[in-house]
């Protein structure tokens, strides 16, 4: 908490779902293209959606400031300011090409769950706080949570050398954003200044609308591991060599994909994907040399995603022993699963039966904000059923019913956190 | 047969095995690029190669034309010469970055057959022509074989509309080549003109070196089908998309590509490769939604390929249906498969045990301008072991030693056979 920015509350609040989604409407229009949605870290974008947001913050009763790393923060205030806050919050920063609810629906919700309590002019035993975060994606320079990690301390000294995809320097962007790198630290929430972290955002999955409810409680949030799998064989004639001398080695990764799947459905609790797949030399009439493969696994528990993991390399190890392949392994992204606070689990589950009939519990295949808030207190999150599980993806669509209930739900649980 | 251009002969004949290898580096000098051997149909090397195999043919005691649409031609006349000619054959031209033995080699030892002939002052009954052919690989206009179907009657009009690589039509280039294209006709051999035709070629493939034999006769050219088979999923995040809801089009590709394995190795007599694969949207954390793949499926007997496609088709839609996927097929080549005559290949095999001690009896997986002179008159080949069975390809490597037995052999067949 650096400077204290109020800004003029000009703006109605955001007292339903229906105002929700349209200020969802006018932040897709802050974007760097005409095209598709685009917002990214310290961008004008950024600024400008700041702006806005701060606007619904005020409007909704708060004090509102940008923090050290661009992060906009609105604190109302509880019946014992020296009592810890109660965080809510998401981010307004996008991928390329993004939706307009990924993040942002998040922020929207935890304005009008304030806005609300402040119509009624009701103040909860604890400050509640709603952060915006800044960087949540990566898109501009490919490392994700930059908001998140700031404030629960964990910002990097390295970062300063990353170079954004327009080429500037992380410390270049931060000055031309009007920000000083010498106070980043200031970002930092002091440990016992804050109870709890509660998140609501689009599942980005299919389960809830699969099973037709429009809440759920989010258990935890997978940990995820990343490798590039490489095959070698051998390149030959395809119509020359017979199968008993060939070294193919898009079979030998096709025999992979196979397993790979196989293996973690058995393991119940992990998913796997091999999402990218190329082949050398790429010729219809020539055996496969070589084929590069993609690898993501994520579980809620790390024991069992690396029991797999585990499982994988000894399968693929015998495929290319039996086809004469060689393999290499490359990890290219670690994380461990964070679990959410049962205690906040329970809270939100009351919540949403109460304000959406029945609940789901679920596991978070994609990785959020929360994951980085965890280092600095307990996390929760309600996740809100998108249309077709999409996301990333201008076509990701949400009910206005269920924001509706979203926003019951999350005002419930608050109440029921911050009275604590 | 056009017109008659005798080359003065210049150049020692090809008599050994020493001599025919340093004739094939004399024709890899004349290329396009100074990086690798690349001599395409019409081009200026093309004139150079005709010019120095020429004086090759001179030497030998040929008299030397270059026919109607630019084959290099040497007849050495027999002793009954109104009987048909024995013709001997392959090509000179490449691919791209090629080795300096596919085709060339095969011109080489024909031209030696004659030269040591010629050395001894021996005339067959039946004339002995040899054919250097300009355009087996296609690899300017993407259609191969021209020069040996242009010999067999099977040129077609509409080839003038295509244009090659550099940008100028096929048409344009033969008159820049000095070729009239009224008169293409002319390259056509009338029936009952030819008796018979061999060709001598590198195996391309490694059963002979498996083997560790030095010479096999080829018993038929597979007839090849290609096909670009395409499977559509459905998108989705990696991390949030259970097993249970998900449409991957590349575990569905996987299983058709172990299908295919299966499914033709079980056939015997069909080869079958999948040698492109490529996946939208191809990211680490997507889910594939669209896969496509080539497949090139080969036999020696057209049914037993069809009854593989047939089986493939049945199981990949299978894997489709069980998946949720859509399939479609896009055809994009066929050509039947060719037998060789079962009297030129005992011909040929008696001559090959007598050369190299023993002979192996086995299938071309690749095409050759053989396929093409079967339209006029009965075939055989005989293969020459190639290091690697590797091919098209600058390590292309053969044995000087395999090059002696394949001259003896090939000797004692065009005697055999021409004076029958």
């Amino acid at each position: 908490m650096t400077e204290s920015h109020p800004v003029a509350g000009a703006r109605p609040p955001l007292m339903d779902a229906g105002a929700i989604l349209d200020a969802c409407d006018a932040l897709a229009a802050l974007s760097a293209s005409k095209d598709h949605i685009e917002r990214v870290y310290l961008s004008a974008e950024h600024a400008a959606a700041n702006r806005l947001a701060g606007e619904w913050m005020a409007a909704a009763g708060m004090t509102v400031w940008q923090d050290a790393v661009g992060n906009l923060c609105g604190r109302y205030e509880g019946r014992e300011p020296e009592l810890p806050a109660l965080l809510l919050g998401s981010h307004l920063d996008t991928v390329v090409n993004a939706g307009r609810y990924d993040g942002i629906l998040g922020v929207l919700l935890a304005i009008g769950v304030v806005a609300r309590l402040h119509a009624r002019g009701e103040r909860l035993r604890h400050a509640v706080e709603v952060i915006a975060f800044a960087d949540e994606e990566g898109t501009r320079y490919g490392t994700a949570l930059f908001g998140s990690l700031a404030i629960a301390g964990g910002w990097q000294q390295r970062w300063w050398q990353l170079v954004g995809r327009e080429g500037a320097s992380l410390g270049e962007a931060f000055e031309q954003f009007g920000l000083d790198r010498a106070r980043v630290a200031e970002a930092a929430r002091p440990p016992g200044s804050v109870m709890a972290y509660l998140e609501a955002h689009i599942e980005q999955g299919p389960q809830l609308e699969d099973r037709d409810l429009p809440l759920g409680v989010v258990t935890s949030i997978a940990g995820a591991r990343r490798f590039e799998i490489s095959l070698g064989g051998r390149a030959g004639h395809a119509g020359t060599t017979p199968f008993a001398l060939r070294h193919d080695a898009l079979c030998g990764a096709s025999e992979a994909v196979i397993a790979i799947e196989a293996l973690a459905r058995a393991a119940d609790d992990v998913v796997a994907t091999v999402g990218q797949l190329s082949v050398t030399p790429g010729a219809v009439n020539v055996i496969p040399a070589g084929v590069t493969m993609s690898l993501d696994i994520r579980s809620d528990r790390d024991t069992s995603r690396d029991r797999v993991i585990e499982a994988i390399e000894e399968t693929i190890g015998n495929i290319a022993d039996q086809r004469g392949l060689s393999v290499a392994w490359r990890e290219t992204h670690s994380a461990p699963a964070v679990q959410c606070a049962g205690w906040l689990c329970e809270r939100l589950d009351s919540a949403v039966e109460q304000a959406a009939g029945s609940s789901l519990r679920l596991a978070s295949g994609a990785g959020h904000d929360g994951m980085a808030v965890a280092g600095l207190c307990d996390i929760a999150m309600l996740f809100v059923r998108c249309r077709g599980g999409l996301s990333h993806h201008p076509d990701e669509s949400v009910r206005e019913d269920d924001v509706a209930a979203a926003l019951d739900a999350m005002g419930l649980a608050v109440r029921s956190i911050a009275e604590g």
